[in-house]
């Protein structure tokens, strides 16, 4: 991994689950591309979908991240990471499905962990409202018929939207609760 | 899968876990009897026993309901189904291990979510006294002492008690609770 | 496992892939049919299709079975069971997903090994004319334009029709042959 | 999936293994950008790597495609995709992992049959030399101390060279053979 | 399985996650150690890492246990074992992995279930304070900066500061609260 | 991985997959604990058993290697490593079930190429007539009735006679080749 840091590859790597992508994830990764020639959008949990957690499969997600940062295109990868059930033996496999990088975004701390016991240094980057800009409060607006529209970027609605992405959810959470 | 729904086949399909078999499927099912041709019963999470949530093997399972339905027998296709630990191809799986049918009668919210993404409807058979004849309240009666046998069919209580399925579940009550 | 001896349960398992279900089986079942009061049948490799080997899904094979034993229905149990990818619990998986039986019938020897390794005795049902009742001859036969019908009862050929499997069977075939 | 025809998406899917990406996929997929708005390209057999059948891992192909698409890159989607080892569900798996798309280009017949299994219609796009273009010939060659680099795009050669590609393959069929 | 008990084997089976391993097991093995000639030690849940329940490698508790017991080494076998998703299953699994034994150590009513299920006896072996000397309280020790290292042994303490583990837990438990 | 390297562990770590473990393994590993304090020694593919290839479960080659190696079991850690079914985490999916390591020993070429591509350099230990030590060459022997007692340990001998293992293999084989 000693060849992760050599040269000067300028390839920034960030990760999230994206369920779904809101402003806050707009507004880090626009920071990043500030400081990175280009990004690889990792997306988590990428076989989860159907899940109060993970309401939408990977290809909506690729399309509602695709769509939001539609001039950034030319400078990002996109890719799906399913889970591996070992912490151990995660980033290596992080490292095998996506192009070389040389810098990790993060804020997740087990994230940070799994990085610094191989070497690989994380940096933490600026997070934006997180009460507000946060997949969770999102999910639950989308639940109590909130304005959940206002904290997503406009294509984003309209992915949703075309799904019908809410009925999902709401069918997702009733499920759940009368268990 | 346009062809599910093409000719006349007069399969109806049914989905539990029976965590036992209970006088509620019992119910469910004999109505549902007089609707369709032939019934296939979808036994789920079949790969799961000795927890809590699934104290029944399979096996057990197959037993409990061929025992209960004999006078059905004729008429039915009891099949196991273990889980895939992703919902987007959860239909496909079950698809794939099952004979055609041309309708699935459920009332659990995922499952008819989950037919119609790929355009297959889900007709809602009525519930019978749902909390009663509920495996979580078997469940819970059987590790109170409770009169669990009132709410099961008798052979299902037979199958039960030649397996000791009350003080497996203690056992596994007791492990539990001391994590 | 002690307890699958005792007491006089007299039910036989009998196991195949059945691709496709063949004359073959239909004379040992109704064989063993005479010699125990019910039979539990065991779809091997239940999770595999589309291949050279098993390019029957499941659910079709278990169609199959139905089809052609309709007359013993009442005493058969037709279960899939996906593999294991390990031989040391298979037996144990396998005893997970069926009734209690008591007999096991079969001309496989890693079968046999199998279950004498954990004490259970497995006795060699007759075969009835390998060299042409054979999954692999009639697959064979399939992909030559051979008559394949003779070789299996009427309604599973009424079964492979309906499904396009020898068109199937032959797009399987030049894929893997090009490869 | 009958949503998948409804509208007017315009999107292409490809599928391939790209082990590595040569002049043959180029040629096809410049072919089908004349006909389609964008394409999806997936990397099947994601989760392979450091095998004599599939030597690079998914995200040293990503490298590769984005490479020798760049001008195509505001069109593209490239998602690896790991396999699942069962046929039955493939294509659910495959449509939960990509964006909505509305015509496939295959020419393997397996995935053909699939597709068209659940009523998803594939066209077959026309192949450039498949005996020269081909990534078997093409390892071959690597091994043999051919001219691979004259069947493959420039940045692809970059790429094998900056990972040394040459001796991995070397050392997997050292290995392979002495077994 | 009848084979486990003829014959005079002298083998007895402790099984534990031990995260970490503290005084408490070091207590109830040196008991046993008493008892028979030689002692199997299982890590459970081995393929589990950097989690609240299972912070430490397998590795890491391999490392643990010798260097504890490095006076019983001659008489001990320490094996990891990953889970299996199947209760069923799990006895046969672990013994495909370990060498055979005559009797199983417990405290675990669940292990004593599955066990009992295939004929095998297992003893209760003496707990000592298993208020104090559990994992769970060692683990929110190191968490609220509490006096742990008193609970396990000297060497046990070396190896987890030598990897930094309460850093590791630390990161892994505020990643866990703002989920 | 850098720490891999640093201090002076002095622990050697050597693989194999031990069907069974004869001879040559012995002489290397003699020969490997004369240049190092402890030896790790990995039992790879531990999941299999009852094949052609791998006819032992690792119980079983647990127990040959314990009982070879007697006189330098306080210097062994004998550790079963299942196969997972991505070369590219391999490596990970090792360290994180062993204690660590400062030198690999490994003659095989993949296992070479895996650990230098995250820069763990591996040493070539002598191998003893390959030809003949040979695991591939001693099952063969066992088939034919040969003589391959010899090529083993007297108490790997005992421990195959124990299980009757060469009626083990001639069943796997005969199944395997009537297929």
């Amino acid at each position: 991994m000693a060849n992760l840091t050599q040269g000067y590859i300028r390839r920034g790597l960030y990760i999230g689950r994206f369920q779904p992508y809101h402003l806050g994830h707009q507004a880090v990764l626009r920071k990043i591309s500030e400081e990175v020639a280009e990004i690889v959008i990792v997306i988590g949990s990428a076989q989860s979908s159907h899940t109060m957690e993970n309401p939408f499969t990977a290809g909506e997600r690729i399309a509602m991240i695709y769509e939001a940062l539609s001039d950034l295109r030319n400078r990002c990868y996109v890719i799906p990471l399913e889970d591996v059930q070992r912490n151990a033996v995660w980033v290596s496999h992080l490292i095998s499905m996506v192009p070389r990088f040389d810098t990790v975004y993060s804020n997740n701390l087990l994230v940070v962990q799994l990085f610094s016991e191989v070497g690989i240094v994380v940096r933490k980057p600026p997070m934006f409202r997180r009460d507000v800009y946060s997949g969770t409060a999102i999910r639950k607006l989308m639940l109590d018929g909130g304005n959940w529209r206002n904290l997503v970027p406009v294509p984003v609605a309209s992915v949703i939207e075309e799904i019908d992405g809410v009925t999902r959810l709401a069918n997702i959470f009733e499920e759940d609760s009368t268990q």
